[in-house]
C-alpha cells in the first residue's frame, strides 16, 4: 500500500478523503437514456421513479439532441413520465430559470450535446443554483451529457465541440469523470482513428481525476454518500498512470 | 439559383467570394496519417515529397497522439521522410519556435489531440507566425488534427476535450470545416451515442461554415486559390440547411 503525498497528487486523489461525495447528494447518472432495441427511458423508468421519489420533475433540455427545440426534447420525458402518473415540466418554460431549480422537487438533465448544455448552463447562470439545488437533498437524474456534467469536468465527452463553452468545468457532484456510452475496442476495426480507451489514457496524460466508463444500460446511483454501479454491465475505471481495469462496483475507487 | 444576400448568412458563404482561397496557399490536408495495413505516412509519402518540394520539413509535434514526447512523435516523420533524403526538424528542438516557423522551407503538422494541439499553437503564440508563413507561400502539411486546424474553427474535430483552449478558432486556411477519418454510419450498430453525420448536423444548428467529411486516405490539396479532392475515396459534404452529398470534387463549394 502507497500512502498518500503532497507530491503524488495520483495518489491524494484516489485516497478515501479525495473520494468522498456528499451524503446529502442522490444522484442517479445513467450512461444513456435509451438502449438498443427499447423505447426512450423505457429500460430505466422504473427504477428512476423509485430513486426520484418525486410526482414532478424538472428537465432540463439544453443539450438538444440533433438539434431538436426546447419543446421537441422536453415532449419525450413528458410522455415516459407521464405514462406513470408523473408531471415533467421543461425548464424552458419558466421566465426565471433559478428559481425554477429552486423550487425543484427532483431535477432530470437529459442528453444531447455537452458543450452545449454546459454553455447553456453558464449563461443562464445555473451552475451554483443546481449545486445548491443538490447539495440540499434534491434528487437529480442525468442520462449521456446530463451525465457528464455530474463529473469534475467535461474533458471526458465524447461529444463535437460545436460552440464554445466558457469553461471546461462541471457540476462536479461526483469525485471523478464520466465517459458515457462507454465502448470497447473493435478488435476488426480497420479504422485507424483513436478508440475510446486511448483517448481516455491520453486524457490522463493532462489530468488526474479517475474517469469511469459506464456501458449503455448502466448507471451509478449515489446516496448517502456511497456511488454504487447499477445495471447488467461492468464498468472500466482508468486511473492516471495505471492500466484500466473492469469492475462490478466503484469500491476500487477508494482504494490507495 | 438563389442570390446571395446579406440576410442569408448561407447563402452568402456558399458564394465564391467568400470561399476564395488566398491563392499563394500550398497545402496538404489529409485525413490520416497512417491507413489500415500500411506504415506511418506509407501511403502518401511520395505525393507528399512531390507536393511540398522541400528537402527539409519542420515537423510540428504538439498533438503528441497517445501522449506520446515531442521527441518520440518527431522520430516518425524523421523516419518516414529520412528515408526518401528528406530532413525534418521537430519545432521543440528549436529554443525560439516563432523563429523555427519564419524560416521554415515546409512545415507539417502531425495528428493526435487537436484541443492540445491547438492550445499548445495558441500559448506559444504560432498562430499568426503559421498564417504568415502560409500566407508567404510556405508549403503546409497536415494530417488529422493537423488538418483540422485548418479550417475555420475545431468545432467539427472528433478529439476528446482533453485541454481547454482560449479559443476553438483555428487556422482558417480553408473556407470551410475538416471532419478527418470520416465514418459512415453503421447501420448493424446497436450503440445509441450519435453517428459522426448526426455531431456535424448538430454543428449546423449553430455554425454555417460547410464541412467536409474527409476518408482515411483521402486529401485535399490547395494550389493557385483552388481545391481539389485526391485519393480513392468520395467525400462528404454537408452544408447548413442541406441534405449531406457525396463528391468526386469540391466544387459544389462554390456553387450558389
Amino acid at each position: 500500500m502507497t500512502t498518500a503525498t503532497e507530491n503524488n497528487p495520483l495518489i491524494l486523489l484516489q485516497n478515501s478523503e479525495q473520494m468522498k461525495i456528499n451524503p446529502k447528494y442522490r444522484l442517479l447518472v445513467a450512461s444513456t437514456s435509451t438502449v438498443f432495441g427499447s423505447g426512450y427511458l423505457e429500460y430505466i423508468i422504473d427504477d428512476a421513479i423509485k430513486f426520484l421519489k418525486a410526482d414532478e420533475i424538472l428537465f432540463v433540455p439544453y443539450a438538444r439532441p440533433s438539434g431538436a427545440t426546447y419543446d421537441e426534447y422536453t415532449e419525450s420525458p413528458k410522455k415516459a413520465f407521464g405514462q406513470k402518473g408523473i408531471k415533467v415540466s421543461g425548464l424552458h418554460e419558466f421566465s426565471e430559470p433559478k428559481k425554477a431549480v429552486q423550487n425543484a422537487k427532483a431535477i432530470f438533465i437529459g442528453g444531447g450535446n455537452t458543450f452545449l448544455l454546459l454553455k447553456t448552463l453558464y449563461e443562464l447562470e445555473l451552475i451554483d443554483e443546481l449545486k445548491t439545488a443538490v447539495s440540499n437533498g434534491i434528487p437529480y437524474m442525468g442520462t449521456s451529457a446530463g451525465s457528464n456534467i455530474c463529473g469534475i469536468d467535461i474533458g471526458t465527452t465524447n461529444d463535437m465541440p460545436i460552440v464554445y463553452p466558457p469553461s471546461f468545468e462541471a457540476l462536479g457532484f461526483l469525485p471523478f469523470n464520466i465517459n458515457p456510452h462507454y465502448l470497447d475496442p473493435d478488435p476488426n476495426s480497420k479504422h485507424k482513428g483513436e478508440t475510446r480507451e486511448t483517448r481516455i489514457y491520453e486524457f490522463h496524460k493532462f489530468n488526474s481525476q479517475p474517469v469511469v466508463g459506464l456501458r449503455e444500460g448502466s448507471r451509478i446511483e449515489v446516496e448517502q454518500g456511497s456511488a454504487a454501479l447499477k445495471g447488467p454491465l461492468t464498468a472500466r475505471i482508468f486511473r492516471q498512470g495505471m492500466e484500466a481495469v473492469e469492475v462490478n462496483d466503484l469500491g476500487i475507487l477508494k482504494e490507495q
